[in-house]
């Protein structure tokens, strides 16, 4: 027997079930954005490794599905989108009214190790406003976070947004002495400083010149700490969206490109994941296209929020009905194969009234029909039969039925 | 200056106005597909290389982006979704009822000359049917496709179906002598017999022991060829399909895996191309996942249709309404900064009412901010002043106006 074909590790296949469930992801995402007032754009999956080694140094290449395509070229298929987006804002700055305001859908690739919530591939929600340097930004953004897990049909219980100032990290730093050649190591001892051990930590800071205790009285100071957390609190607090905010200055979010004000939306009810998150990064445009443009944005994963929807009742709930709305409207039940010609006709005339129909390609035993319509979700069977231009047209649900002429039933079902 | 960054060649951005156009074609394709009671799949982007090579030869391999992953394996990013699908019909083949509807929008990966209507990378609808042998299956798909092209706005003076029969010419070709081992052979010298030279045709005719005007003569009989393209042809008569229908023998269709019939969506009204083409393929399921399923599916890439929904007039206009429709419903246009935080909190309850809301981030005049409202599509701005509560609210498209209440405006231009 010959080889029989699998799935790359860490690449999935979506069967209809499977991708009606990434659908209705889609469909928040974009319907929140929308409603937000953002445009949607997409960019290649396919980039010059360049690009993203500018971003993120040398090291990322290790991370990278990246190889040479037959034209020379060092390509990459994309870990993420921002260095895209930075290369397309900056070309087209003078083409736009700012501040832009995009937001994408799209998948990317890493080649790291498979598990849980993390795949080779995955689908990744993009939303970033550029060319505008006010926090009223970051609290948009913020605030969109916020309308995506409601729209989800999560509540106040099931997440929290953790805020954060990477620039009061970096002041403070200054401040206790901290070289700018070591600013990158300081942060990531602060950026790992719920998971690594306090001796370990001790002795890092240790060598910047800093003690744990210092840094644990910052974070305690909290909001106090920066002006511009309190103005992100203050603006989402007019949006009635304050509650959902707790500021917290562990978070640093690890890529080193921040400038400003760091979120991150966390699951509070589960599994204490990080979500989405994002923040400022106001010297990436320039790294990439060379043209000034403050900007910042977020991203969420499909693979967390989908196990979350999946863990929490309520959310759930809004998945499986949105899903089981999604079924045939109409299936043609062709009772008598002499009406075969009739029912087709029937069947072509409900599709140009915009009811998705279905039928049975060849004959079939009237129960098995039935059996098929309910498969397909169909909300109304209509029997075509001998007495044919007369129908019985019967509501599955809860098995009530009604007779009419044929030429009558797109009406009746539209009404 | 640093290298400034290039989008790859072949490659696209999709700026928010080319992204609006992508998805008018996307809107389409699914909404014809789930009328007609298509479930939609998707599959990894990327596959080992070997599931290209089983069905297509190794040849196959000069057109990839194919590569060695970090884990050694022989990975191409895909250039087309059928040998997915047969690996995924054949996983699931008793988990799901036959016959299989399904359709699927991704994008696919070719290295080939960049050229106008053929990118190195692109998006193209699949929609197939598995498990069912009848010509109703194909029917059901070439209906489908003349739908599609309606529903852009295509009329019988655009695209006409050209219909054939892959079985036809390899009886023909049995009856005239010629071997199972020259059959390729003899499909390729038909599949070139509009574009090449007679005297070539008819000297590679001739090594098959076959005369050009057989050949001729055998298209000349059309219809009468096939008792498969008959049965096709009174099926779709009974949809009032009938006229879209010319049968045409000398479509073969480039693949070597097609089984019986074969049809193209022709552009007869602009630049004489296929616009979608496909047809039955018994064996492919067969052949990648060992499965017994028989099969008919077509496909519709974006850059042909795309191009020729701009080259027609009332397609493009339908498109343009279209995208116009998907602007901002409400610009909150902020004339007294004293009432910002009102302002904020009238926005997010617009939103929360379901109104794509926009409103100026930081302070500006006016004037300014009607102009940005008129350019981001807003059907009405709501101007928030001093005598808040109390708002003006202005249709854009004809500058009528009224006042009412902060709380009353979402109920008024919901009504």
């Amino acid at each position: 027997m010959a080889q029989v074909f699998k799935t790359l590790k860490g690449f999935r296949d979506f069967f209809p079930e499977d991708c009606a469930t990434r659908n209705y992801v889609f469909d928040v995402w974009r319907r929140v954005a929308v409603r937000y007032g953002f445009q949607e754009y997409e960019g290649p999956v396919l980039e010059p490794t360049e690009l993203y080694k500018r971003k993120s140094g040398n090291e990322i290449v290790g991370q990278l599905f990246c190889f040479e395509d037959k034209g020379g070229r060092d390509v990459s298929m994309r870990p993420e989108l921002t260095p895209t987006l930075a290369r397309m804002a900056a070309a087209k700055q003078r083409d736009y009214k700012k501040p832009l305001k995009w937001f994408s859908i799209g998948q990317f690739f890493r080649y790291e190790r498979h598990q849980k919530g993390r795949g080779r591939e995955f689908y990744q929600f993009n939303c970033d406003i550029l060319g505008e340097e006010s926090v009223a930004a970051d609290a948009e953004l913020i605030a969109l976070s916020i309308d995506l897990m409601r729209e989800f049909g999560f509540t106040s219980d099931d997440f929290s947004i953790r805020l954060s100032d990477r620039n009061a990290w970096t002041d403070f730093a200054a401040e206790s002495g901290v070289g700018e050649d070591r600013m990158t190591d300081f942060l990531q001892v602060i950026d790992k400083l719920e998971r690594e051990k306090p001796e370990v930590t001790e002795e890092k800071l240790d060598s910047l010149g800093l003690t744990l205790e210092s840094i644990r009285d910052f974070i305690g100071g909290g909001a106090a700490a920066s002006d511009r957390i309190s103005a992100i609190q203050s603006d989402l607090d007019a949006r009635g969206m304050g509650d959902f905010v707790q500021v917290d200055l562990s978070i640093v979010r690890g890529l080193a490109y921040y400038t400003g004000a760091v979120f991150e939306v966390f699951d509070i009810g589960k599994g204490m994941r990080a979500v989405a998150g994002g923040g400022r990064y106001d010297q990436l445009v320039k790294l990439i296209g060379n043209a000034e443009m403050p900007a910042c944005g977020f991203a969420m994963g499909d693979m967390v929020i989908t196990d979350l929807i999946r863990e929490t009742a309520h959310a759930n709930e809004k998945l499986e009905a949105s899903i089981s709305e999604s079924g045939l409207d109409v299936f043609v039940v062709i009772a008598d194969e002499e009406k075969r010609t009739d029912a087709i006709r029937l069947v072509q005339e409900l599709r140009q009234n915009g009811l998705a129909t279905g039928f049975p390609l060849t004959p079939a035993k009237v129960g098995k029909q039935f059996q098929n319509a309910e498969q397909a979700g169909a909300k109304f069977a209509v029997v075509v039969g001998t007495e044919f231009p007369e129908t019985t047209v019967k509501k599955l649900a809860d098995r009530s039925e009604f007779t009419c002429e044929a030429t009558e039933i797109a009406g009746r079902l539209l009404a």
